[in-house]
């Protein structure tokens, strides 16, 4: 059976300015996991999913704790949304009928330590403010934040991800038929010192783990699924278009926005170059034409001839 | 290799009283870690692990939240601490020397929506309360609280554990060698319905999802870790004495706390009942002696000997 891994936006789970109530999340995760449990009925499939609004909301809910005189680093609220998330994507797909098997893998990734982007915190997370209402934030909880479009958000650094503890975990409960989720908010950051492991204050961007793991896995094909069709070149412009297939020496020159387009591109970028393989982003809603080959933005390295690659023919 | 199942009190990781910060519980954690990974190289392990203290947490936190219209289920919150605990635990048993794989697996427990349990709340999660705050609570929050020794805590339904559905998965990482952290917090309740799960608001205990577990997972072993040395046969009467070896019908007929000590002994009777294997109830702290059989209290079914029993020469 092929191997697909499937990365899935925070904002498929809880659109931005959405109240972060269970009930919001489960409706959209219902939306989404009969797509899925289609999937899983015709590829080996791990789901890797985002958790930006909702660590964000533990963090704050965290700090506000007045019983605690500390919060708690970025590693562990990254493990309780995994366990949150997993456990809603789990249920919801069996329930949308999944016959086989579903699991929910707590997953640490490590990072360097030396990382420049511990320096140059891009990663967004949690609810969007005003101008004021950030700043003030920021003074009062030692955050850096930055604009997110029209607003601003909690940014945090967002290193690369070196390594996944738990992949070979994840590559045996596929070869047993078990549809896998994993990495859940990129899983929990942490640094690996003589075989030492230690959480670490950073959130890893998902799209570049499931890059990763999708590489490691031998994944056929990976899928990053977020809330527009396809990758618009010259997005702003005159000449802004979708793109339909684009090799990675062509996309590669383009630049798009940090903690939004631009993590995905970079992350399908480096699938394709790596395994010769596609890497496809497209819209959440066209999940079946995405995997198909029929819609979103195909890419794949420049040294595959697109008919080689298109992966419905595969 | 034998096969041991291992319920961890939610005390091993935050003792009442404690502040609930993560530094907190990770030194506990490191505490423990050493024995279990002791125990992991020497047995097929399943470790699962309470969260009163920190479900209660987070119940508070969540309903504090002025961001949110509604507070989560408790089987959400359930889920939340399984990522957190798990993620501490699997990595301070992989810190503490663990050579093998080691995996924390998200895990859903059915109930029985029509369980007598619903009606009669028992279970303890959260912080300790004097009696005017507890009332407060209950008046402000829609709790029922109940006191716990001098103390008033918040109380949640807790009914019986039907089947865990991620035991499959559980049983075949097993038989690939790999440590699994599961059914934490007792895992999430649900109900099932026509093949549909859906979660519930109560919280299973832990020790008695345990004692299903080492069932359906034919563990040679049941072992509850809790705070005291063993077992007291008429705790707070002048006759008081812990109980070495028991048999269940010795034991079944004594009554023991409900919420504390009750749960660990009816669940240790019913693994040793069903099975004829042998349930141990002992302290953390003597885990070693525990499994050899030389600390704790030994229960076993009343139609085996206790030579036949000793599970040190099995």
């Amino acid at each position: 059976m092929r191997r697909i891994v499937i990365a899935l936006g925070g904002n498929a789970l809880l659109r931005r300015g959405e109240i972060a109530d269970a009930r919001v999340q489960l409706d959209h995760i219902a939306q989404v996991a009969p797509g899925l449990a289609e999937v899983a009925g015709q590829w080996e499939l791990v789901i890797v999913h985002g958790n930006g609004p909702q660590v964000g909301m533990l963090a704050l809910e965290r700090e506000n704790d007045r019983a605690l005189t500390a919060t708690y680093p970025l590693d562990a609220l990254v493990a309780e949304t995994q366990g949150l998330l997993g456990y809603w994507l789990q249920q919801s797909i069996t329930n949308a009928g999944l016959t086989g098997q579903i699991a929910t893998v707590v997953t640490q990734t490590v990072v360097d330590a030396a990382d420049p982007a511990f320096a140059t915190p891009t990663k967004f997370i949690g609810r969007s403010y005003d101008a004021n209402e950030a700043h003030g934030l920021a003074a009062s909880h030692g955050w850096r934040v930055a604009a997110d479009g029209d607003h601003w958000r909690r940014v945090v650094p967002s290193p690369g991800p070196v390594r996944v503890i738990e992949s070979p975990i994840v590559e045996a409960l596929l070869g047993l038929g078990v549809t896998v989720i994993c990495a859940g908010g990129a899983g929990c950051a942490v640094t690996e010192h003589d075989g030492r492991l230690n959480g670490i204050e950073a959130v890893v961007d998902k799209d570049h783990v499931a890059a990763l793991l999708a590489d490691v896995l031998d994944a056929d094909l990976l899928v990053i699924l977020t809330d527009v069709p396809a990758v618009i070149s010259g997005y702003g412009t005159p000449t802004a278009h979708p793109l339909g297939h684009v090799t990675v020496d062509e996309i590669i020159t383009e630049h798009f926005a940090e903690g939004s387009m631009g993590p995905k591109v970079a992350a399908a970028c480096h699938f394709a170059e790596r395994t010769g393989r596609v890497a496809v982003i497209g819209a959440l809603d066209d999940i079946a034409a995405v995997i198909a080959g029929t819609a979103g933005t195909r890419i794949t390295s420049a040294a595959h001839s697109p008919t080689e690659d298109t992966h419905d023919v595969r």
